[in-house]
């Protein structure tokens, strides 16, 4: 084989063959492949598209270039949920509890965060002493013995996405469906679960800013995770304004506990049982979306979900009295509280621009070296279509600099807008692509 | 600007502008661009293309990137040639003489050939002492004094382009109009000339394979130069067979010189003519192309264009008595003669097999640091649609190894096919565009 026939192949339009994915992929990670013949392919690969037949060739080909974990002793369907990235998402931290909760092993290996706030390891880095570096058989012992496991990836997880992706991050490359496809689940997959939920984020605070792109990337992710035998809900999420009412770290962690408390943004709780009804529903397919609803809901109610977040938290190691006492949860020592300067509707909540608010207060990060405010960020309070009065509190920010204060609430109001007209409320929940329901 | 931005643009099929590919061809040269976002953007521009304006921008940051050589004190319009590359084409030393004995000086500087035979340089190196690396104040001095030089690259012409090609080369962005029309513009420029001669091979045995890349790439050299003020003319001349009956180095050298002398083949004879013939009418816009067909046959006639080729001989310090003795032009030990084996018409010469062939008797190199055997080689006797008798001479072999004999023989048995219906002879000249005639 010879990398420029592979080039010419795609350049031309035509299928590469599995083994010359494979092949390819590997000659890189060796370093016998440069990567200048790599991003032409990329590039070829962009703008030529690769079939799902060959995005699953390429899922494999970053599956077998590193370590994999096998989770095929923890008993029962193994699920692992991926989100592509939004503004004020603590999903994670309340579904992975109620799933577990409901007997249903929940093993998620999550990176921090680029961009407007961390990501969920970044938010669990709020809590005091929990341990995020687990080993392989940390996890596995761990998934027996609790069935909720999150943390951050051991060992060398998929090296050819890592190499891939800082490629495409300088070539323009990034923004194909095929190669995020193949870098997600090749990602995913090798971590072992054996069911995925997919939480893919539309609009302007998202990475796929139009349902049409959403809708392609959901499709194919869930194509390459039947492909491998792996069962894939793909859930689209609107992301025009920001999922719950709290962006940043620590804030994000008592929104969580708030909703497992029974408390918190009724449109958020219900998201939450969604997604873990879905998920129990997949994992356990003698249940229908019913009785997995049900369940869920009933040990939300119950405080199984919350007893779950706690034992999770000791488990790995950390201080679970925050659960009883929030105010442990440090915020940052600047707070500043914004009001409405007149009565209407609200017609925009931008979760982009809200996004860059908490980023400007200090809640997120560009680079991997840059540090994280934990205690940064905003909650806010309305949502869009609700009906505001002058003078109502709009949103509260946390900051620990008086400029970043400033920069953050001029963001915040360029985000949102008040109009005399009434608003509908925007459904959190988009579209769902399954195996059973595909978009052709 | 950026360097992710200019790739974007091309991958969306946007145009970029002159600035743009200006600092993006400056910043490669420099290292500041590194070459897998080059890559990236030869294949983005491959794919979607690069339109005139911007092909021609390309052409100026190539010639910019490096040295220029400045022809401006040498009197007249001087003229360069170019040749795309085809089997059999000695063409550039008839051509040479005949212009500048009409006293149009003809100042080219070529490449050592990489393929089935050597380049210009290559067969001017079986004339013993003559020096091919002048430095730019030689090749002026040379120009005014005896009006023609043939020389290898002086200082760094180009360099972009040098840089280019081998990315090319490796990330399968060759073959793409606007990248070879701008690679050969730039060069040629930089070279200082006032008009150029493109030589387009179209056929089996040339780059281009069909008639319409082969005008499409004309069209668009014509175009750049007339961009950049300088009047060019394309001619497209089949390579279904090789030009001219020799293909080596020393080979093609005495067939030159037989046709300077008023022998040789009666075809190569009337191609040279007809190429001179429009060199002139461009060089000399008071003349039709009927006094310069005149004034080039009268010239080749009465010897005035050997002498020529003599003085440019003895100039650049060869030994002349070669035209005297074509003896001294060295050619390989082993000869072989090969005749046919049946009667009928000459239906194909083909054109690439009787290039490997020479090649596999040792006339060619792979790689620029490979030997060449600058006696080995081909005679041929038959051209498409001559008629054969069994028994005829078809060609004569030459090289210093009997095996590559055998393996040479085999191929050029391949090449040829008889027939026993009538075949009508193939016309060297297939189309040309120039300014005056384009083709949209």
């Amino acid at each position: 084989m010879n990398p420029i026939d592979i080039i010419k192949k795609k350049r031309d339009g035509e299928n590469i063959s599995n083994t010359e994915i494979e092949w390819f992929i590997e000659g890189y990670v060796n370093g016998e492949i440069p990567d200048y013949q790599v991003s032409a392919w990329l590039m070829a690969s962009y703008i030529n598209g690769l079939d799902i037949k060959e995005t699953h060739a390429l899922t494999n080909a970053i599956i077998n270039s590193g370590d994999t974990i096998d989770l095929s002793s923890v008993e029962g369907i193994k699920v692992d949920k991926h989100s592509t990235g939004g503004v004020g998402d603590a999903v994670t931290l309340v579904l992975g509890p109620i799933v577990a909760s409901c007997n249903v092993p929940f093993v998620k290996m999550s990176g921090r965060g680029l961009g407007h706030t961390g990501g969920t390891l970044d938010k669990l880095s709020s809590i005091k002493g929990l341990r995020l570096d687990l080993t392989s058989n940390e996890i596995i012992k761990q998934a027996k013995d609790i069935g909720i496991v999150i943390c951050g990836q051991t060992g060398e997880i998929a090296p050819a996405d890592k190499l891939l992706y800082s490629l495409r991050d300088v070539t323009a490359t990034v923004n194909s469906m095929p190669l995020i496809a193949a870098s997600i689940m090749g990602k995913k997959i090798a971590m072992g679960s054996d069911a995925i939920l997919l939480d893919i984020k539309v609009g302007n605070g998202a990475f796929m800013k139009t349902l049409k792109e959403a809708q392609e990337l959901g499709k194919t992710m869930v194509d390459i995770g039947k492909a491998s035998g792996i069962k894939t809900i793909a859930i689209l999420t609107d992301m025009e304004q920001p999922l719950g009412m709290s962006i940043g770290n620590s804030l994000e962690v008592i929104e969580a506990i708030d909703i497992l408390n029974g408390e918190g943004n009724e449109a958020l709780r219900e998201l939450c049982l969604f997604f873990a009804a879905k998920t129990v529903e997949i994992a356990k397919p003698e249940m229908s979306y019913k009785e997995a609803y049900l369940l869920a809901k009933t040990n939300l109610d119950n405080g199984k979900a919350l007893k779950k977040f706690r034992e999770f938290i000791r488990y790995q190691g950390g201080d679970d009295s925050i659960i009883d006492n929030l105010s442990k949860l440090e915020l940052s020592k600047i707070k500043c509280e914004v009001y409405a300067n007149k009565s209407g509707y609200l017609s925009q909540n931008n979760a982009l621009l809200i996004g860059q608010a908490a980023f400007s207060l200090g809640a997120g990060r560009l680079k991997k070296e840059d540090n994280i405010d934990l205690g940064a960020g905003i909650i806010i309070y309305k949502r869009v279509g609700d009906y505001i009065n002058e003078g109502d509190l709009l949103a509260t920010l946390y900051s620990d600099d008086e400029n970043k204060i400033s920069e953050g609430k001029k963001l915040f109001l360029s985000a949102i807008s008040i109009d005399s007209n009434k608003f509908d409320k925007r459904s959190l929940i988009i579209d769902i692509i399954s195996d059973e329901k595909s978009h052709d």
